[in-house]
């Protein structure tokens, strides 16, 4: 059969459940996602043993460690994937809701209903986890799902993606209502970012180059999220033992991941003192800092942790364990840098001062900015979402943290008793 | 110089633009369209003679009268664009609003604020009223714009577009606020759609045709609205009265516009007392009546404006004074119609039976969906939203009528007193 046709069918039978599944009251989604945690657990042999041939091509194929160590199952992993899909269930519905209800001087009644987007694609990289939990928020949030993972885990996906689909039919939802792409071709993905009649969001999840493929590809609305270079600027009147904590924070509590420091942004008054303090507490657990001249004039060359920053510094995500250092003469110049290098993701200043805060934040044009916190609280479980689905940078739809509220759309609903327009 | 070097320069500037005027308070903003409303006036001479080149060279290519007229610009039409613009000048500010405050478990304050979008670009038709309302719709909701009018009005738009100019200039705001393509190279279209990284919202204003072109062109997101395919549905419990006059009302109080009638279906059950009188009541406005073989069996062949319907009929959208019929045996059989031919866009039911109602409301899947009033009323200023950008029939960002709160995104602002994340 044609790849192509084949999509497009895909596609057909997502918009028909989808159509079903907008109309299901909360409980049914809810024992569809129960019965799902159920399963993982009453499936588990079958599931570790189709993740078993992908741990083993991957072996076999040299997959470096951290990427098996992704890829691999176990029961423990199993249990607490369950655990988070029954925390989803427990979340409020995110449809259905009525607001900005009002009368119109002429008597209609109008208002906005919350409702399921449709039908969301999503991509995504090596993780099996991913299938299960991005088929509960699309369930949870009344829609329908088109999957396709990455190859290397494809017998795992496969397999979660067959608990999915037959848990919620026991539980009163088409099949169809989640889809996983089987078939390893990759030419797919590129067919699957054309399907804008079928699709109508696509989420990408993964690294840079996978989001701005999708970015750039996708014929239908999509999240571009996960590229975070995020700046931490100490102002001149900061709590120093605060900043140390916070960058400290920032880069090493989890260096991989989006919302981690990249660059600091030194106030130059304080930096002779606080720059010291903050090159130890980072240099203690091994962070590199690439320095501006200034910094290193601070810091000096004399420990293998201090290196030359480059242009290339400014802007750059490490996703490491490396932060570049840069020393500004004012706040007006932490603000030129964020603004010419930032990427909108998450944005952070340290300070004492209200109207250095007040500015921080009405200034940086990224889609979380914060006074005196970590930068990694950007995170849809930390701001009480309930759940993440990605951060998004775009600035229509939904910026920021993605829950289950940002997977839905709204239609107006218009109760009138015969009105008619002049 | 080349063109798309010209338009990456306009988009820097554009960009630029709008980050000073994110900033600026509601009063500047609002001083700025008043003078753009004082200059409508003041240099009405150079406005109506740039308008009437643009007259003659239409007259000369025989330009058909209805595209004449929306072309002309008399004091009148100058006096009630300058009224409108006041009228956007007194509407609240949508941008600087904080929301769903609240504070954390770690005592993280966090809200979401209301921010302008960034730059918007719209590209229109032959109306260069579109010109000034939406500059001024961009500046109140504190965008810059970039805008692409219609070659048949390129001398009105670009005098109009200097007066906007010179007014938000004198009133403390960058003239590039508001910047306009002179250049009437039809292939800046296409380039215009490339600008991601400097547009946030492409905004088509115009016919079917464009509206497709921009929303597979653009590489940001764009507004897709105006495509309005509008059934109403008269219910077996209607009431036959009000049925009539919402169709007539639907169908001809604005026949050329998105959210006019284009298809009446009918419950069998009423249709033989119900649709005489519709087809009397149309038929006295010269309206014409394609129908299906069951409408056509009550109405007769007996006049010129009764025919019959092909298939083309289902899902096409008339914009003129002409309407589908069909006749359907239950309330399953609208649905199936609507959701199969619908655009999305308005959907009516008449009925006085409340589980009806409520069926049609939930199972519609279109921007907005009515019990018992004219499709007419889907319109910004009909549901008060005060002013109208578009009514888009996309499901993510913004749906139905787009006011000014719908040109806004919003950013996340977290304040804290030195919390890190464990």
């Amino acid at each position: 059969m044609d790849d192509m046709v084949d999509l497009q069918s895909m596609g057909k039978r997502a918009r028909q459940a989808s159509r079903q599944l907008a109309q299901l009251p909360s409980t049914v989604k809810d024992r569809a996602l129960e019965t799902i945690a159920d399963n993982l657990h009453n499936r588990q042999d079958e599931l570790l043993r189709a993740n078993g041939k992908d741990i083993t091509t991957g072996q076999n194929t040299g997959l470096p460690d951290n990427i098996l160590g992704r890829l691999l199952l176990d029961s423990t992993k199993l249990e607490s994937i369950a655990d988070d899909i029954r925390r989803i269930a427990a979340l409020p519905d995110p449809t259905g809701e009525n607001y900005d209800i009002r009368t119109l001087p002429n008597g209609l009644e109008i208002s906005r209903r919350r409702t399921p987007l449709g039908v969301i694609g999503v991509i995504y990289e090596s993780r099996p986890n991913v299938t299960i939990d991005i088929s509960a928020l699309c369930l949870k949030s009344g829609n329908a799902a088109i999957l396709r993972g990455g190859k290397e885990a494809i017998n795992s996906n496969k397999a979660l993606a067959a608990v999915v689909r037959d848990s919620i039919f026991s539980a009163g939802i088409p099949r169809d209502a989640v889809q996983f792409i089987e078939s390893p071709d990759r030419t797919l993905v590129s067919k699957m970012l054309k399907l804008s009649g079928y699709i109508d969001l696509m989420i990408p999840r993964g690294g840079a180059e996978l989001v701005r493929h999708v970015a750039e590809e996708a014929t239908m609305p999509a999240v571009t999220g996960g590229i975070g270079v995020c700046h931490t600027y100490v102002d001149r009147t900061a709590n120093e033992d605060m900043a140390v904590e916070i960058a400290y924070n920032a880069k090493t509590s989890s260096p991989y991941v989006c919302n981690a420091l990249d660059t600091l942004l030194i106030h130059t008054d304080v930096a002779p003192t606080l720059l010291p303090k903050i090159a130890s507490r980072l240099g203690a657990s091994n962070v590199t800092l690439n320095c501006d001249s200034r910094a290193l004039s601070i810091l000096g060359l004399n420990s293998s942790l201090i290196k030359a920053a480059t242009d290339l510094d400014w802007g750059h995500e490490y996703l490491s364990l490396t932060a570049a250092i840069k020393i500004v003469d004012s706040l007006d110049d932490a603000l030129d840098h964020i603004n010419t290098y930032g990427s909108g993701h998450t944005d952070v200043i340290v300070t004492e001062d209200h109207t250095s805060a007040t500015r921080f934040l009405d200034i940086v044009d990224s889609s979380v900015v914060m006074v005196n916190a970590s930068s990694r609280f950007n995170d849809g479980a930390q701001f009480g979402l309930g759940a993440e689905v990605a951060i998004s940078t775009n600035k229509t739809h939904a910026r920021g943290p993605m829950g289950l509220q940002e997977l839905t759309s709204y239609k107006w609903i218009v109760v009138g008793e015969g009105q008619v327009r002049n």
